[in-house]
């Protein structure tokens, strides 16, 4: 059995590299997408299924597990993988992100942040310790140190005091992780818009030497430009031989430049959020069910789809599911949307492999410009 | 391929009996429990799924499916067995008794029923040749005369109209049905509470030859002694040779009794709309996941069920999605129920097939005693 957290390059193709992250509980293939597992489970799937799209590792959510059930509790039971039944990778951000979206009467300094459940009104902390407490005890393979994450647009003095926050907080949560066996702990770049915040931030996290690096703080309401220009700013400063993890991201598009720009993880709830709200992507692009058009079409969702939903039934049946409100269009559009997602990512690593990246980006996105008309 | 739908006996224990109803699209084993499927999918489940768990046949809502997304759509889309993927046995109801529940601006008369759509407010008619027409169009293996299900308790007078009226259009169902090869009606013997109008009802049904024969108008709120007082009273007025469907029955005690008493088939929204709800039938009896005894209970639900949510997670972790309303514990545990329905019906048919079935009744009933705290 591996024992170690390790990094392997095995091709690179311009900027792109593929590659594969060894853990106790097995390979992550890179570039990796994760779908999120916000409070123990992935929406609308079984894990045994998510595993079976094609995930090596999926994402879990630090500030809604605190809540509940509790990570004291998670512990108790044997740990997340054996609560959730999902025995492969694990990797959990550090609660900061969501503390600043949903909880409420949040109270920062610089000890930590106090806040009210969104669930219930109960006063919580979380500082650097407890978030690696919190991660320990969930038993994540990968952990995120905790940061402060503005929202952009947001002003430089704003950015340059919660990234400098940020720095101080890597290093408590350094400190706090500790060493653990086959685990890893990430840091998160911040730093907003502002390219010389983020040159320093990159810099003065890398000197910390953690295990992988990653990017908060985009994707967070700006043009995708804006995005790639900061990741183009960031990545030169992180070193060659590490993972780089983009926080929140993206779209099949967003996911293809940015893998192109140099980075090998992603996370993000749109397959699932958008699979139970009737919107699909596929090879030909986004395909939004609820619309009348797909009444009475019997074509399927994508006949070279890897998920059965995709293939075997009508786009009628899922615009009728869609629109009686059905659990069935949930979990099955998911699925398409997952299988989607990791179909991309295999060809991606395909592409990067053989050197042939550029062609498999442009021929990407050729297909999605079809859209909803493809095959009429 | 059988071309022809037919009933057999293979076995007798007292009043219960077990055998099989040959259709072209495959064998329904009997005494039969019906997942219903509303509005063309067994709420939460993937059919590859239902019919993995043991179910031979489904049951299809023809008022739901009328209105949304309509018969002649789906007889456009290939028919209910091609648009939800369910190629093997589908029974329609008639449409009547959720007229009668759910539609608004009820107006009944001699001819049927206008009403205006739940969904929308569209106005619409339901005649017994209409019923008869929706279900042909839907393409169902199993179709049901149009009645007229009156709310128990009701006045003698009001249950011998509705009763009446139910026996004419039952004329006008069968000659609306006509004959339609490897399908078959099913008459719906009605009368509320009065034994002597179920004597008539059943009595004038059976002189018109239908291919089986259902009990309408019971489980709608009435003590469990009063249903099986009136299916003594009925059965003994239905020819020996055909199926007994009891409709919208119902809980696994009900099953037995009612297997007991010589019914074949059985319909409920129990076992699927209880899973969505966190409460499971087992073995053991009733097990309600939201209940706070269960936030920190490692034991999985039913150690020896054929469902995998039921064996592999802990009761801990059902607790906990369904406090959080996810989706998978909805797909989970409906899943849990059917498997447990379907293994009950097993073991009734097993049982009855080796003349055991009076002790099969009282070890189910002596299991179901043990409820929650089985396993402490």
């Amino acid at each position: 059995m591996i024992r170690d957290f390790a990094f392997t390059i095995a091709a690179r193709d311009g900027e792109a590299r593929c590659g594969a992250i060894a853990t106790p509980r097995g390979a992550i293939r890179t570039p990796a997408f994760m779908p999120v597992g916000t409070a123990g489970t992935v929406k609308a799937m079984y894990p045994d299924d998510v595993r079976a799209l094609g995930a090596d590792v999926i994402l879990a959510n630090t500030y809604h597990l605190m809540l509940r059930p509790g990570a004291e509790r998670i512990a108790a039971l044997g740990g997340l993988h054996a609560f959730m039944k999902w025995p492969y990778p694990i990797l959990t951000d550090s609660g900061g992100f969501q503390v600043m979206s949903l909880a409420k009467l949040r109270k920062l300094d610089e000890r930590g942040v106090v806040f009210r459940s969104h669930l219930d009104g109960t006063r919580h902390e979380l500082t650097p310790e407890r978030a690696m407490e919190i991660q320990r005890l969930i038993g994540a393979d990968i952990q995120m140190q905790l940061d402060e994450c503005v929202r952009l647009p947001a002003s430089d003095a704003e950015a340059e005091r919660a990234m400098r926050l940020s720095l101080r907080w890597a290093m408590r949560s350094k400190a706090a992780f500790d060493v653990q066996p086959g685990r890893a702990l990430f840091a998160i770049v911040q730093g907003g818009a502002v390219r010389s915040l983020r040159i320093e931030s990159a810099r003065e996290l890398v000197a910390m030497d953690f295990s992988g690096y990653a990017i908060g703080g985009l994707a967070v309401g700006e043009p995708q430009g804006v995005m790639l220009d900061m990741i183009e700013t960031i990545v030169p400063q992180l070193p060659y031989e590490r993972p780089r993890y983009l926080m929140g991201v993206g779209t099949p598009d967003d996911l293809v430049e940015c893998v192109g720009r140099g980075l090998d993880m992603f996370d993000c709830v749109m397959p699932t959020r958008a699979g139970r709200h009737g919107l699909v992507f596929t090879r030909s692009g986004r395909i939004n069910l609820r619309n009348a058009r797909h009444a009475d079409d019997p074509r399927p969702i994508d006949e070279k789809s890897s998920c059965p939903a995709a293939r075997d039934f009508s786009r009628a049946y899922w615009h009728h599911l869609t629109k009686a409100g059905e659990i069935l269009a949930m979990m099955a559009l998911t699925a398409v949307n997952l299988a989607y997602y990791q179909e991309l990512m295999a060809g991606i690593r395909e592409a990067i492999a053989t050197g042939r990246f550029d062609d498999f980006r442009a021929a990407a996105k050729d297909g999605w410009k079809r859209g909803e008309a493809a095959g009429r």
